[in-house]
């Protein structure tokens, strides 16, 4: 299980996929983002055009550990992103954060083949005004503490080059 | 001396703490927090309950050079954190921030013991709208520059892990 | 050819000039700020006092290809920074940011002595309410990408502290 985390625009989906494509396919992708605008819908067009067959896209906005429970045994997964999935679910207000949260953790815990997950850092800037935000990069911070505490290897990803936090340089 | 610095929820006051505690007690833990609102009340709950004696916990939200500077001898001391100290030191009118930033750096340079500084890393965001957090994020850059220079050991804490800036693995 | 990159007052212009000034003189500077408002008055000031000759200061706020390719062959040239001249260009309704953006890349490239690019990283913050900011950071973001891929080396400013991304620890 690889955690890659970087910025806005920093690369890391295209790293993500590379540490996937490294292994023999097919390779599922595993989708998080809602396409609720058109900003939105240019990024989710980006993205697809990048992976053909043998990619297999599955979406998952919401259910994000059983999508992840469900890939067939020993098939790489690529997550991409995990903080646009806790967007969708901060904006749900029927979601139990908390358990969910914990079962995302148990789900990429229990995968036997590798795993990727994707997420954006978004805690290094000046403490947002909006509660919302506050709260949002709070959750960001915990979850990517607790991924980044089972995760074989961690990847900061800057300027598109990756920078190991934990793991063997690969 | 480290300085330990890190994003919104980063584990940077955990990984802190561990340093801490790997010395013999008691540990002194310098807090610069003021519980002005609920939020921050809660925050500082929850910092308070992971550090039952043998640690020590003194308020320090205003005049954290003679806090650092009244440690007895050879007294382990985490002083968590920077920016709210320094948040608090720019929301008092009366004070001369060049001056207490200035008594600051000596007091840490002055001190025997092992002293561990916790910070926020704030700058890496777009820049903020408000003048005030403009100048914040500058006072705090500036202050982490003059802290960098002296520490024997700089720290940035990403997804609850450690990464090395200056000086040696631990 | 160096890449700079960095937080707000992390240090990293300083470090970047203590590259160059490693080389024997004289140095170029191409300076990208445009003195818009009394804050940036005072920082191109700042910047400014802290190189004397053998340093000559040019000017680039638009047209930077241009700046970077007039250097004498061999002369070690400074550029500080890439996000102003990003943010000037975006500015610049009349501007076609993806030509320019493509006429800097080859500028940078083509040049067989010494360079150092300074730019902020502006990526690790909660998205901006701002759309014109969040264009701003992904146009940062890919141009990092495509400058992190063709340079020699890659240096992220933490604490007015080196972290080597790409390359050999100087």
């Amino acid at each position: 299980m690889t955690l890659v985390l970087g910025g806005a625009r920093s690369g890391k989906s295209r790293y993500a996929e590379g540490l996937i494509e490294a292994r023999p396919g097919p390779w599922r992708y595993v989708a998080t983002a809602q396409p609720f605008d058109d900003e939105m819908r240019a990024r989710i067009a980006e993205h697809r055009a990048r992976r053909p067959p043998p990619w297999e896209t599955v979406d998952a906005p919401r259910d994000l550990p059983a999508a992840i429970a469900r890939a067939p045994a020993g098939r790489p997964v690529l997550v991409d992103c995990l903080t646009l999935w806790l967007t969708n679910a901060m904006l749900d207000e029927a979601a139990d954060l908390a358990a969910e949260t914990d079962a995302l953790v148990e789900a990429c815990r229990a995968v036997a083949g590798p795993l990727v997950l994707v997420s954006n850092e978004v805690g290094y800037g000046i403490v947002p005004e909006n509660a919302l935000a506050r709260r949002f990069r709070d959750e960001a911070g915990r979850l990517h503490q607790r991924l980044g505490a089972i995760a074989d290897r961690v990847v900061l990803v800057v300027a598109g080059l990756p920078m190991i936090i934990k793991g063997d340089v690969q």
